[in-house]
Order: C-alpha cells, then structure tokens, then sequence
C-alpha cells in the first residue's frame, strides 16, 4: 500500500486472469481459448498491414471493421462499437450507463432503485467495474440449479448485465426472457448488457433485436469463436446512442484504443463466418462428446452452451482436482468461491486435449 | 444527449485527435508521427510473431518488453509499467494518483491543496482526463513567452503533470528545475507525472532519477520516436510501487491491453536504439532547416525540442493558415484556444515534405 495511491486504488479488489504459463508447456483448458487457429485470411490480412503505415495512427473510427461487422449482422455502422477486447468494452460500458456513487451514497448491495443488478455467480470482473466506478450493485442468486431466472431482476434498479450463456456455468439463458426484461428495463429509462462472449457455441444471440430495444447493448469478443484472444479485440452492437456513449468515455480515455493490425484482423475476421462456423462446429462436437464421458466417470456436467463445461467431480474437491490435473500438465480454473468452490470450468480443446484431459480425470479418480 | 447516458458521459468533452484522412492524399503534419518507417528488426518481429499463437492470451505482465526497457534504461522491469499507448497510461494514472471528488466535493479550479496543477497551455487531453475522474484540477498559467515556470508549482496540491517539452509548444523545461519539484511534492507526499511523449527529439530525460524520487513518474511513448503511432503502444518508468498502482487500476479494467503483436513490435523497438537515435537525428536536423525558413518569412517560431514547431505566421491567422496549406493538400494542427489561436502546431515531416511546406507557406503569404 502506497502513500502515493488514491482511495480508488487502495480499496480495489483487481481482476486476476487465469494463469498464462511462460516456461512449461500444458495442455491449456483454463482460459477458453479456442484450439484451433484464425482464419488463414485473417493472418494474410494482418501480414498485409504489417507492410503498411505503422509509422501512421490508425483510424479512431475502425471504419473498416464496423463497416464488415454492420454488413454481417445487417445493422448500421453506427449500431457498432470496436473495442480492445470485450473486457474493454464492459469498462467503458460501466462508466457510460450505470451512475456512480460518492462517499455520501448509498452502501453497496443496498436495495434500492439506485443499484445495477447482475448475478452472484457470473463474470468475476463485473463487480471489479463497479469498483473501479464506484457503482453500487446487487448480486442476484442463480437458482439452486445454477441457473439464471429472469424474473429475479424485474424489479426497480439502475440497469442489469449478465453473460449469455453465463459464466462460468455455460448455462444459456432463453432469448424471450433477455427480451422481455429488455423490456421492462426500458419503461424504467435502465440499460440492459447481455455480455455474449461464448454466444457462437450455441446460444442465441439478441444482436437481431437491437432495433426493437434502445436500451439494449450486446458485448462480443473475437478471443474465444474467432481464435484471436492474441489480438485483443471486441464489438457491442446496439442502438446509436449507447455506441455514442461509449464512444464518449473512449474519447476521454484513449481515443485510439485499437492499432492497425488488430483492426485488420477483426475485420477480416467477422466477415469470415463460415470458416469460424466450421471450427466453432467441432468445438460443439468435442464439448458434447466430452460432457458424455465425464458423465459416465460420474461428473456432474452443467448444460453448457459456451467453449467450455462447468464439472463437479465425485469424491474429489474442485481444488484437489485441479492441482492434481496441474500435476499432470493441464490447467483447467478454480474459483476459490463457496458456492462452486467444488467446480472446475474446463476450456474445450482439441479432441487429443481432451482425450487426455478425460484419461488424466479417470487416472486421479482411480487414485483416491 | 441520451436519457440512457450517465452524468459522467453526460458531463464529458472528448478530446479530439487530429484528422486522419482517409480519402485524400495529404502531406500530414498534423499528428505528430515520424516521416520514417520503424526498424527493420521491429517489422521482423511483428512478421515472426503473426505467425505465433494469435489464438492464445497474450503476456499480460508483457515481460517481454518489461525486460527489454529495464535493460535499455538500466532500471528494473518491476519498474516499466506497459500500456495501449501513453493516452492509456496517462488515463490510468489520474485515475491511480489523483483523488476523485465527488458530489459534494470543492469546485473545479479552486485554489485549494485538493487540486491538481498542469498548464494552461498543454496537451489538451489533461483537463479531459480530470473530467473522467471527476479530479477538480488548477490550469498554471504559461509564462507569456510560452515558457513553464516550475517555481509557480510550487504551491500546496495535490499533484502536478506536464510534457517536457511541453505540448503544444515545443518548449523543454530544464530537467534541475523538474527534480527540484520532484523533491518539492514529495514532501507533501504527491506524484509528479513528466509525460515525455517527445523526449527523444532533444531535451533531457528524467528517467535516469526515478530511483530518487519515489513520486516521480515519467511517461514515453512508441508512437513518435520509434514510428509506432500505428501500434499503439507507450510506457511509463518509476518506482515500484507507482507501477503497482496502475497495475491495479489497469487490472480492474482491462486485464489484456496489449496484444501479442504490439508486444513484440514494441520489445524489439526499445532495443534498438541505434536505429532510432539515428531517424530521430534526421527529423532533428530538418526541424532545425525548417525553424530557419519559417523565421527567414517573418515567422515567430518557438524554441522547439519536440518533433514539431509551433510557429506564428505574419499577416494571416492560424485559422486561415490552417485553411489555406489544407486547400494546398498540408495538413497542420490548429488548435481553437484564444491564447494560441493564431498559432499553428506543424509536425516535422521528410525533407521534402518541410520544403513543400514552407514553398506553400511563401506562397500563401505572397498572395495576401
């Protein structure tokens, strides 16, 4: 702690991302990257602009990226915001919609009108934001089951954000209820965040409602269904208005957040769906096959509609078995949380990664 | 104005970079990027690196170039902090040292210690920063040669930044009188900010004293010296626990700014200093040239330590100047404050750029 920090920054609770090993080599299932490479245009168009202007900034407007992303989901450009990973853009979403409290505000957690509501087992950097913010927030209880109920957050409250699917159940929540709640959140003057990182491997997608909805905002990233986590790259897609504000907290931020060659890369990549439809399919397949043979070593598997399952081992603790797979050479991630400290989120590999990974489970199970 | 946007974003004026044209093709001298290319090792790097893991996470320590920097700069890599270009850093940094107020805190521009102080005339970014944090700050007036006079900071605040040499003058201040406030605000236990986004093109830098001042933090950039502006990438340089602060500011908004491949341009560049020193001599000796043209038309041209001049024109204002070299395919850099509006900011391009630059100056000021 040093004298030289504000209270902001003595009193934050930082984000700690999943490990990313520098010396020896694991099988990775810990941070949901995907297993297979981008687009071999993505990589011609990157080697493109490395032989271009490097010595001149890039464009602030991303217009060639918002352009493809517009013509891919048949929006405006305008309905478009190109950020440094989706992570970014949450920050700057959190600084744009949701109000922020002072040293005389209500408490955190309180229940009033004057909090945003997501859930207690979710993305763990959403109550990172409203730290940094100082936004007061609820934590809404997942079922028992873990799953998102909807009608849980009908009630007054300064805006809403959750993932779809959630993290890190993977559960999906039902399109009719985002919309609904979109809805009502409206007649209040509150936005609504659906956070759809993982939305390609299988859930449905509320990008095809913006139009319907002024108050709502869909967060994607290319680091997990575009294999480019590397290149730091993310897009919301809403009504021009909330794309404005975000631009406003950008512009008072860093006004050129994102350098020419992951512009390159974004848009060659969202304009290459079908390649990413095909490797984002086996990585379907693989979690499916995967699910069923932890089943069979009598797992509790969650419903998983992102790149990765949620599991319960048998006799084992989350924290044991993820040491022991660690032994092994492969990382999955624990989160030293009581309600799932017993869960393991474990990324979907290749079918090798994950034959190993299963073979290695059965091995520790034989074990105890 | 939306009813979706917060006060923040409603409070906010958003710096505003200059024009990056995209359709016409223009002598551009008004961003302040280097005329000549990044090293050759720098390209090879980004090449070797775009066929690397782009699917994976990149370094978020990017000890990389951490280590890199600390050997270039004789200091430790716990004491190089990495960001999306020095924009970010500043961003994190107000957002790390200064403390916000809040609703019921003292006005902007009181003349208390709970401020803090920058210059009138400087980069425009500052005041915007201080709005996005809601940090109440005092603008120190130049002196009326346009010269920072540290004694004036030498007052009771809450902290102090500026360029050297400051923007958008040119003007370095002598690096004893930086020290000394460094010595100054330490014994009111706050930071001093030196943002030396220009330091390569000839003042001296206050890197080599971190180690004896505790509170003196010094922000550099990639984007001018090292051809980078393209990549987006700066650093800052001070004591450890300065670093952590913006770790943890950065950590509770974006855990990942830098991709893999603006890590590997920016590691080789720091390490190659003989390239570097070696076009920034060049841009060095036609600033010079160009300083002597201008004052042989009459110009008022500022003492210049930066990799532009900042210069006045006789018989015509900087707002018909700008007009008038834009017609001309130049582009230069006005800014609408009155203190400097009759001035224009002129970016330092190849030889043969300046000299078309002062061929279309001659011409202008012939015709009137």
């Amino acid at each position: 702690m040093s004298i030289y920090w504000n209270k902001r920054v003595k009193n934050l609770s930082p984000y700690v991302p999943g490990e990313q090993p520098r010396d020896r080599k694991f099988i990775k299932l810990n941070t949901n990257e995907n297993p297979y490479p981008p687009s071999p245009k993505v990589i011609e168009a990157v080697q493109k602009a490395v032989n271009g202007d490097l010595r001149l900034y890039p464009d602030p407007d991303c217009a060639a990226f918002r352009e493809a992303a517009a013509r891919r989901y048949g929006v405006m450009p305008g309905q478009i915001f190109a950020g440094n990973g989706s992570d970014e853009i949450l920050g700057f979403a959190f600084g744009a919609f949701f109000e922020s409290i002072y040293a005389d505000g209500p408490p955190l957690n309180a229940k009033t009108a004057d909090v945003i509501l997501f859930p207690d087992i979710t993305y763990s950097f959403y109550p990172v934001y409203a730290g940094l913010w100082n936004i007061p927030y609820r934590q809404i209880h997942l079922r028992d089951d873990f799953y998102i109920n909807c009608d849980d957050y009908r009630i007054p409250c300064a805006g809403i954000i959750f993932p779809n699917p959630n993290a890190p159940t993977g559960i999906p929540v039902p399109l009719a209820d985002i919309l609904s709640l979109a809805e009502c959140l409206e007649t209040q003057g509150r936005v609504l965040i659906i956070d759809e990182a993982y939305i390609a491997f299988s859930a449905q997608s509320a990008v095809p409602f913006i139009n319907e909805h002024p108050n709502l905002l869909v967060v994607h990233t290319l680091s997990k269904s575009a294999s480019l986590a590397g290149m730091r790259f993310g897009y919301a897609v809403g009504d021009e208005e909330l794309i404005t504000g975000l631009c406003r907290i950008r512009d008072s931020f860093n006004s050129y957040t994102i350098d020419r060659l992951a512009l390159a890369a974004a848009a060659a990549a969202v304009a290459d769906a079908s390649y990413y439809d095909k490797i984002n399919n086996r990585v379907i397949a693989t979690r499916e096959r995967t699910a069923e043979s932890l089943k069979n070593l009598k797992f509790n598997v969650l419903q998983s509609a992102a790149n990765f399952l949620f599991i319960k081992a048998p006799k084992i603790s989350g924290r044991d078995l993820f040491c022991a797979l660690r032994e092994k050479g492969i990382l999955a991630r624990h989160f030293n949380k009581e309600k799932i400290t017993d869960y393991l989120r474990v990324s979907i590999g290749t079918d090798e990664d994950m034959d190993e990974f299963i073979a290695a489970c059965e091995e520790i199970l034989n074990r105890i």
